[in-house]
C-alpha cells in the first residue's frame, strides 16, 4: 500500500498547541509484506543512518501492527520524504500519522480518520499538527479525556501558503525551553481572544481580519530570537500584502498567507533577499492523509 | 423615542474579555426632547436616589449629544431597567450603548452599529459585553487600535439561556481582584484552546461539544468561590443535560445553555433548590440595540 500524509502549519500565531492547517506537500510511504525487512528512504534524511537503524515510522507501524493482527510479520518500507525535518512543517505528526494509518490498514481494520487521529495523541500530546495530518483543512482542536475534538473548515482555494523554510532546524525542546513559564494575565487574555478571533476568520472566511487575529504574546517572538532573519521575512511577506505571516509550529520554517497573485510576488522578494532559505509556493490541503 | 437594548452574558467559560451573546431581555428607555431635564426610573435601580442624581445613561448621552449637534437641549428620561444591576448580566454595556445610540439618533446621525460600538469602548474598554449588546447574537470579538471587531452567529432558535440570578450582587472591581496577576502557560494555553474551541462549536452549531469546550482556568472557579452556591447551580445544570453553564460575565449571574426541554426542567430544579435565587428561562437575540 502506499500513503501519502501532508505537511502542515500549527500555531498560527496566536493558537499555540491548538490550531493548524494542512498542505499540499507530501510524504509517500510504500508499505507492502515482505520474506525480509528493508528500508529505503529518499529525500530528507536520507544520508542520515540513524534513521534507518531506529526509524520512527517502522517502529510505530510494528507496535500497532502486531497489536491489531497479532502477528509478527515482515515489510518493506519505502520512504519518499518531502517535509523537511525539524522545521516546524510537521513531519513528526507525518510519520505518526502515516504509521499508525498503514499499521490499521495492512492488518485488515479501516484507517478510519478519527481512529487514527486517537492513536496518533498518544505518541504526540499535542493536537494542531496531528489534526490537520488526518484530517486536512485548518483545524481548531481540543484534547479531552485522551480524545482529539476537532472542528475543521477547507480553506479557500483563491488563496496560497508561501512556506520559508530556513537552512537551519529548530529543535521543538530547544524552541519550547525559551518560552517563559508563567505569563501575565493580560497577556494570557489577549492570545485567548486573538486565538478566538483567528478561528472565528477561518471559519467565517473573513481572511480580511487575519492580519490583526494573528498577533501573539506567548512563544513567537522568542521563538524568532533564535533566528532573527525571520523577523525580517515577516515583515517582508506583511509589507507586501500578507494576509498574515506567523511561524509554522516551533519554527524554524515561517507560514506566510496570501491571495494568489500576492503570494507569488511575496516568495520572489523572500527568495531574492535570503538565499539561503528556500521558499515554496503551496496549495492548502483539504484531506488529511490518503491511502492509494 | 424608544431604545431596548438587550441583556448579555460574556466570558462564557474560557472566553475572558473576548466571547459573549445576547439575550431577549431588555433595558427599555423613553428619550424626548423636553423643556425642562427629568428622568423616572422603573424596576432595577428604582430606589436608588444615586441613580437619578448621577445617571450615567444622562451622562453620557448629554457628552454624545452636545458634542455631535453642538446644542445644550434638555430631554426627558424614562427608564424601564429589567437588566439586574451588577450581576454580570450587562447591565453597564446596555446603558452605555443605550446613551450613545439615543445621541446619535436624536442629534440627527443614523445609530449605526458598529459606530456605536466603537464608541462605547471608549467607556467600556473589554468588547465581550458590549459587541453582543449593539449587534445581538453570539460574540467572538478584538479590539485593535480602539476599534472592535466582531465576528456573529446567530444562536439556534431551538435553544434557551436558562439564566440564575443570585440575591447577592458582585462587584466586577472585586471580582477581578481575586484573580492571578500570573498564569501558569499550561494554563493560559489551556484557555485559548478551549475559547477558541468554544467560538468554534458556535459558529458551526456543533452545540453538544460545547460541554468540552466550556471549561475555564483562568477566573471562573476564583470567582464562584465568592459565592460557593454557584457550584451546586452548575452541577444541577450540568446533570441535567446542559449543554454548558458558566459565569455570566464576572458574576454573580449564572448562564446556563440548553435545549427547550431540558432548560424548562433545569430552570424548575435550580428553583426549587435555591429559593432566594431569581431564575429566568431566556430565548437568544440576534438584533442587539433596537429603535421604535
Amino acid at each position: 500500500m502506499k500513503i501519502l500524509v501532508p505537511a502542515t502549519s500549527a500555531n498560527l500565531g496566536p493558537g499555540f498547541d491548538c490550531l493548524g492547517l494542512s498542505l499540499k506537500y507530501f510524504n509517500q510511504t510504500i508499505v507492502e509484506k515482505s520474506k525480509f525487512f528493508s528500508i529505503s528512504i529518499h529525500g530528507e534524511g536520507e544520508n542520515n543512518i540513524y534513521l534507518k537503524k531506529n526509524n520512527t515510522f517502522v517502529n510505530i507501524f510494528y507496535e500497532i501492527y502486531q497489536r491489531l493482527s497479532g502477528k509478527k510479520d515482515n515489510f518493506r518500507f519505502v520512504f519518499q520524504n518531502n517535509i523537511p525535518l525539524a522545521r516546524g512543517m510537521g513531519s513528526s505528526s507525518a510519520v505518526i500519522v502515516g504509521a499508525i494509518a498503514c499499521a490499521y490498514e495492512l492488518s485488515g481494520f479501516k484507517a478510519d480518520k478519527n481512529t487514527i487521529l486517537n492513536e496518533a495523541l498518544k505518541y504526540e500530546n499535542h493536537p494542531d499538527n496531528i489534526a490537520p495530518a488526518a484530517l486536512g483543512g485548518f483545524i481548531c482542536a481540543l484534547t479531552h479525556n485522551e480524545k482529539v475534538l476537532a472542528i475543521k473548515k477547507e480553506v479557500d482555494k483563491d488563496l496560497q501558503a508561501v512556506i520559508t523554510i530556513p537552512n537551519v532546524a529548530m529543535n521543538t525542546q530547544k524552541s519550547r525551553a525559551v518560552l517563559a513559564k508563567k505569563i501575565n494575565l493580560e497577556d494570557s487574555v489577549f492570545n485567548l481572544c486573538h486565538a478566538s478571533f483567528l478561528t472565528a476568520c477561518f471559519l467565517e472566511k473573513k481572511y480580511d481580519l487575519l492580519k490583526y487575529a494573528s498577533l501573539d504574546k506567548l512563544h513567537q517572538n522568542q521563538r524568532m530570537k533564535l533566528l532573527p532573519e525571520l523577523f525580517e521575512v515577516q515583515k517582508l511577506a506583511l509589507d507586501n500584502n500578507a494576509l498574515m505571516s506567523t511561524l509554522s509550529g516551533s519554527g524554524s520554517s515561517f507560514f506566510t498567507l496570501a491571495y494568489k497573485d500576492d503570494a507569488k510576488k511575496i516568495k520572489e522578494k523572500i527568495k531574492n533577499k535570503f538565499a539561503k532559505f528556500r521558499v515554496e509556493l503551496l496549495e492548502f490541503d483539504d484531506e488529511g492523509f490518503k491511502i492509494c
